[in-house]
């Protein structure tokens, strides 16, 4: 079974395409009576928390690396915790956007999908296939790669026109030939906040699978994504985080974060 | 004190611009009498040994994280212990390729400039000026940007034409323009594998450090990264990792590493 039918499998059990991104940041967790004092417990607390009151409504959950790395020594353990705490049935999806040489790509690659035994990751193509290829290796996981990225400086580097067509555009070509080699292995991070640069995207890699980040804070519209990227055989997930996770920063926060979950996820139900 | 200050003391110290990857791959970890059987543990010692027998010759440090997340929940530990073990005449470079976006970016930052106290990092310049500005923002440290990698795959993306020049080319013009914002903060790193790439990277880019990775077991030429790309005012790193740290996988790797150093080193010179 490749990540894909997983995803699949997910999408028709929770009805949406709604992935949740798990990004604790300190100065926003909200207090609540009972929350455990150290940091790194306290996040797991409020992790738990949100993947209790999300889990009807999402299919996956995104843990942004960067967020767990600042806890230092904890960090590691903060992650497998959180990673513990989500349900069989959802995808859990390692955003570290690594990308390296082989050699060290595969000690990534064992790092998070053997030991931590995530679904999925996102890694950066910029040092190009063999960076990316120890990930593909592992054929019942998927890697990501980033295409046409959701924030401001996308257009720095990725939209420069290169021999015809944007760098994104040889990105999604390249991506859609390494899944040619391994069906299910590779994946595209493509933002919301373009609708033209999804489907430019959705043309130069029809078959793909998309994490779509820029919904919600970064102000994508999830009518659009559907609309213009989810296939069937090449589904969407669909990333908020700050929307749904800090929907309030007081104790009802996991009831604000569960309505601000069935809200989004209703504009992204599959048929 | 700006970091490339500290580079300029650090290589006038050692009289070379080497740099020892200290990047521990348990398959070529050597076995010697008193070694600790914990894996974390005789990575720490056999790193300590590394810096003991090369601080003479080399000028900095560079650890690659892939080797040291791959340990799981000991890899901060054991991060942590490498850097203490470091001279302070040295420099520390945290070869982790990150990239995000800024808000994610920041959180990276402060994990490897504040907690682990870095004097460099690297990362990737796939999603533009505001994924790297959280780390520029430290300006007494230094932020290497992948510009052209030593990798085979450096061709796929690095090399396509876009409006005139090779990417690599736009990043390392990119990087001049961040730097000139906040002199010292930004630098670039070049494979030795190419030497048109070093030259025409140090064209784009006549003012920033480069960290240069490709030779030894790579095969780049040490005599041409000096004589193409090291300056005064804008040195290089020369990086080497498998040809110093397993120049012996016996009992007497320390000395063996010693003497690939200083070998290495004496190539490395500075006038």
């Amino acid at each position: 079974m490749t990540a894909v039918d997983r995803i699949r499998a997910a999408q028709e059990n929770a009805g949406s395409t709604l992935c949740v991104g798990l990004d604790p940041d300190p100065e926003r967790l909200p207090s609540w009576p009972g929350a455990p004092g150290p940091l790194a417990d306290r996040i797991v607390a409020f992790n738990e928390a949100i993947i209790r009151s999300t889990a009807a409504s999402a299919c996956a959950y995104k843990l942004n690396f960067a967020f767990y790395e600042a806890l230092g020594p904890r960090g590691y353990e903060t992650i497998q915790r959180t990673i513990d705490a989500i349900p069989d049935t959802h995808l859990v999806i390692a955003d570290a956007k690594r990308g390296d040489i082989g050699n060290s790509a595969r000690f990534y690659a064992g790092a998070i999908f053997d030991d931590l035994g995530c679904d999925a990751i996102t890694v950066s193509p910029y040092m190009g296939a063999d960076s990316v290829r120890p990930f593909l290796a592992y054929g019942d996981r998927l890697t990501f790669v980033l295409g046409r990225t959701s924030n401001a400086g996308a257009a720095d580097f990725q939209e420069l026109s290169c021999e015809g067509s944007p760098l994104y555009g040889h990105v999604a070509e390249a991506a859609e030939r390494w899944n040619a080699d391994l069906p299910g292995s590779c994946g595209l991070v493509v933002g919301a906040t373009s609708a033209d640069a999804l489907r430019g995207v959705r043309e130069h890699a029809p078959n793909l699978p998309f994490l779509v980040p820029g919904v919600g804070a970064q102000g994508g519209d999830p009518a659009v994504v559907m609309e213009t990227a989810h296939r069937p055989d090449a589904p969407v997930l669909v990333n908020s985080s700050r929307s749904i996770i800090y929907a309030s920063e007081a104790k009802d926060f996991a009831e604000s974060a569960a309505e601000a979950a069935q809200k989004l996820a209703a504009k992204l139900t599959i048929a």
